[in-house]
């Protein structure tokens, strides 16, 4: 970069730089900032479009209130390139999402300005409630708190129970809607009626009309016509255009919508309401992608591109074609070809169609296909409930998301053995994304839940011999975790088998070490082994599919001929499947030595899963060192 | 009950006898289900203002629908009485919330009419609507589904989920929202737009003007002026009364509100709308308690009154003067005592003020007290964001309902290892409420989560020491969990203690076995050594305290000089407190036997906590047996 191009924002190291410049200069920092964010990201990949599309509204609010002392909370964290730009991360940047470098996320480890954990969907107006309401009792009331929500966050049901509860209690929350993919119903009747009901100060009912001759002059309000395509058919959108306004109804005072890329009018407004008691929204409209036209005409594929050609918006691909598959794209396929022989089948996703390559089932059975939207607990329940009519459910959501409807899968499928498939995506380490990604914890937290089958797959084959098992034994409540990221095997496409539910398989024999893994990680353990019997170790393993209900007889076998077990497993310690392991060995009065790999007891970074392995001592050479240790 | 004062009711043994009577005996019908509820309940106790207040809607649905072709999903199930009744379960209505006998709650496990498990709040929506879908799918466009909520429950995000999704998909889906709750603003003027607003059958459109003077006939509309105080103040009351209807916002159709004990009434307004396409919703109002004066009076006191009489409408009490606290209160009152001191203190239930008795801090700490409603995820984010800003928050949640929070608890607490105190009430086996509330799960699902404290106290000294430990030292997230019922000290008002955290302590010395245990359990165990004495056992029995950090010099201490060990606790075997013990002593060499005492790996049904621990093994006798029998 030269200072040319770039020569406010190199003076801009905290959000103090920028208020000290002129409102007038705030359009050349968002250029840069723009122009900063496509030049990183062109080679060092991220969430890209997301963040282009929040880049006046960042400036507008580091301008406008006084951070880190306002605490500004953002949702997810996609779009908060910008924000990590401005609070000192500038130089930085270019370690972003790799081991040891920044967070792809606010972080509250990371720095002072970053007020909340983001990464899950739908917090931020509960937390940043929590942080008003205490402002209020800590008689601290010049603190100012917004929140930042996008328009798919916000109808995931906790960002709901946060608007319900904001006006229950005194405080002076500003929650900023971030609308960035709504067909919104622009005639001029329902915008108006919005700015004639909001009653301000005067200076504010002065620039009301102001706003509204601008937002004719930008076109907005003749954009009516328009009708851009909907990401997902969520009916909470037409709440904002339309005469019921949720807002409102909830008492809390709604502004807007305005041009989220204007940045000298969003300060104007934020400057207009921040004083204002009660809590409030304000509705921007923004593009994802804005200001590069290759993402603002194909945001999905922009979300997160990987490296591009910043010049031409060429992405830069490469050749995968002698790879193996993404699971993701194992599942999608075998689900569909399951469909086409079973029609009870349906597919629910909440939100993530492309994540877990859901489309496939989408363009192929549209009907019987659901994209809830950010909502994993209905995702479940509502799954139960097509179950209960005698559907067959595979309900795809990644591990960590599943969290979300922990006490759904108890109380709405397990406790009634409703037969609901759960396809667990991102199980494990997922790399990059980082702590409040990883799906470390499923096995554990399914494991204690009755009514339970639990199973994961060592490769490509045994994913499609397991969705294909699941459907076709009503073992009731069902979940096939796998992992984020690609297979082992470039010819997958077998044909699946039927398992016998709760039985496991040897991989090898061996004398002096019987190793039980679980899942792909199981492909790690044969590449140990290999080190390990150059070393002279005699090492068996078993493969054992199913944490539950686990294998009994194989484990009587190794109880039985083994001082010395090792399990593996990519998920937490605690309570998973080594644990497990151990408790049968208890329970049946074997005592072999036993070791366990997998996430120890913190919360792990991020990084290249191949870097975090290594840190969990979970990667092929670790487990090596333990079995040729001495025991 | 004498055949003259239920001539109907004697003759309905299922909703097809229901049917064949003429509308106009159902005023009488329910005048008798009214009165066998109340002579049932008076000495088999139960939740009776709920069922009360639902009766003429149980059997206008079951008048007008054809259950159970027809589905109907109830919410939290408390007002069911009625529909168990009549479906078949008036003569086993005497055994209901005992052991083997009905379940308190409707469960597809009992009946066919049972369509979904219900205990936890907010899920009918978003299981109706699978049905609903479901119906569409397998083309039975002709089964109704019916989904019946509460104003409290729909509130909660997973109804705000469902709510969002019910339009997105072809669907026919009744909604009867049974609203007992809620200070309405009945000016003419809303409820009229309401009643023009909606366009129906010219048969509807005659019946919606009888409805208009059927409402000024019985007083509704000139209510305006009641105000009834709000059992929590939540904003969401405000949206149906307002012009901002949140429901015609999603697609949903409205229709009322109406009178909820005019049956006939209901009749005709079902009828008219049951065969409209789409989905829709019926808002009754209603009287928690309707029809037996002292519970209309005072609904919280009688939803679920123990024995009464009831002819005067007195609550038998027995004398308690001289028996050990509630858990809850010794929570609720140390709770005020260290607020007094300690100013940064705040308490956080959803819902659940006077079950968890923090009544007491919301009496004396008003500003300082928060009850969120229905919103259990809520609650948990709500509190991280209270303690990013140095509060304190007491986050009170049962230990089932705490299901519903467990991404908020990983994501927006431990991960930032916020200090919030999670008092957990109801763990373990909860009694009568059964399969939906035992509270089995916790040790196990929070022992995975890394930056947790996790404790127990055996009695209620050890649940003040730890409730004032937790204030005075910053360890991240601190879970105390205890159970429903009393305690075991009438003299319980210690001094509070500092503890060391992470430390157990020994109460018996003992060469035989070693008995550790965690929580109030550890009394049985105390009761069963006793009997082991008797047969010349020589027990040592370590109460534990913590789970997390567990205190690792005990069990090295014990690892080191017991072969023989049992570890005893009111929660799930799976991965709980008996497996860590398991794990350490794998992880650290040793090689005893181990006997795990605790929650079997199925789902436990309701009856007396002594009848289901027995089940369990888990009472005084049963632990005995154990440490007198051969290892």
């Amino acid at each position: 970069m030269t200072t040319e191009t770039n020569d406010i924002l190199s003076l801009i190291n905290t959000p103090d730089d920028l208020r000290k410049l002129d409102i007038s200069q705030l359009p050349q920092v968002c250029n840069e900032l723009r122009k900063f964010i496509i030049d990183e990201l062109s080679h060092n990949p991220g969430h890209f479009a997301s963040s282009l599309g929040a880049i006046e509204l960042t400036v507008a609010l580091h301008y406008t209130f006084k951070t880190p002392y306002d605490r500004i909370v953002w949702d997810v964290g996609h779009q908060a390139y910008s924000h990590k730009i401005l609070t000192g991360r500038k130089n930085k940047f270019c370690t972003n999402r790799k081991f040891k470098g920044l967070s792809g996320f606010p972080t509250p480890l990371e720095s002072e300005f970053d007020t909340f954990t983001a990464g899950h969907a739908s917090n931020s107006i509960s937390a940043a409630l929590g942080m008003a309401v205490a402002a209020n009792l800590k008689n601290e009331e010049d603190r100012k708190v917004v929140a930042v929500i996008g328009d798919a966050s916000i109808s995931g049901g906790l960002a709901f129970e946060g608007l319900n509860n904001a006006s229950t209690n005194p405080n002076n929350l500003l929650i900023i809607l971030n609308d960035n993919d709504m067909a919104i119903d622009h005639n001029v009747g329902a915008l108006n009626d919005y700015l004639v009901h909001i009653t301000t100060s005067p200076r504010y009912n002065r620039m009301r009309y102001k706003l509204y001759l601008l937002l004719r002059k930008y076109g907005l309000i003749s954009e009516a016509a328009k009708g851009s395509i909907l990401r997902f058919n969520n009916s909470i959108k037409a709440l904002i255009s339309k005469r019921q306004n949720i807002f409102e109804g909830l008492n809390i005072r709604y502004f807007g919508p305005i041009d989220g890329h204007d940045v000298n009018s969003i300060v104007r407004v934020l400057n207009d309401i921040k004083e204002m008691k009660g809590p409030k929204i304000l509705h921007l409209r923004t593009i994802k992608g804005k200001g590069y036209s290759p993402a603002e005409k194909s945001a999905t594929e922009w979300h997160a591109p990987g490296k591009f050609d910043k010049d031409t918006g060429i992405r830069i691909k490469t050749d995968t074609s002698n790879l193996p598959p993404l699971f993701q794209d194992v599942f999608g396929e075998t689900l569909v070809e399951l469909a086409r022989n079973n029609e009870k089948i349906v597919g629910i996703t909440p939100a993530m169609p492309t994540g877990c390559s859901m489309t496939y089932m989408m363009q192929e059975f549209p009907q019987r296909t659901f994209d809830v939207g950010i909502a994993e607990e209905h995702a479940v329940t509502f799954s139960g409930g097509l179950a209960k009519e005698g559907l067959l459910p595979y309900c795809n959501i990644y591990s960590t998301f599943m969290q979300r409807a922990y006490d759904q899968i108890i109380h709405d499928v397990a406790i009634q053995n409703l037969h609901v498939i759960f396809c667990i995506d991102r199980a494990g380490l997922v790399g990059e994304d980082g702590v409040t990604h990883h799906g470390a914890f499923d096995l554990a937290y399914l494991r204690c839940i009755p009514n339970m089958t639990i199973a994961s797959p060592m490769n490509e084959h045994y994913l499609r011999h397991l969705m294909f098992t699941a459907q076709a034994q009503n073992t009731g409540a069902f979940a096939i975790r796998y992992p984020r990221g690609r297979g082992v095997l470039t010819n997958w496409k077998c044909q699946p088998e039927m398992l016998k539910i709760g039985k496991g398989r040897k991989l090898n024999d061996g004398k002096d070490i019987a190793v039980l893994s679980i899942g792909p990680i199981g492909n790690n353990v044969q590449n140990a082994i290999k080190k390990a019997t150059e070393k002279d170790i005699s090492v068996a393993h078993y493969d054992m599919i199913f944490l539950k209900p686990i294998d009994t007889e194989i484990l009587h076998e190794i109880g039985s001929n083994y001082s010395r077990i090792v399990t593996v497993e990519d998920g937490v310690l605690n309570g998973g499947f080594g644990s497990a392991v151990i408790e049968f060995m208890a329970d049946n009065g074997y005592t072999p030595k036993i070791k366990r790999i997998g996430i120890p007891d913190r919360f792990i970074e991020h990084g290249s899963i191949l870097e975090l392995r290594e840190l969990c001592h979970m990667d092929d050479d670790s487990i090596a060192r333990l079995l040729v240790s001495e025991w």
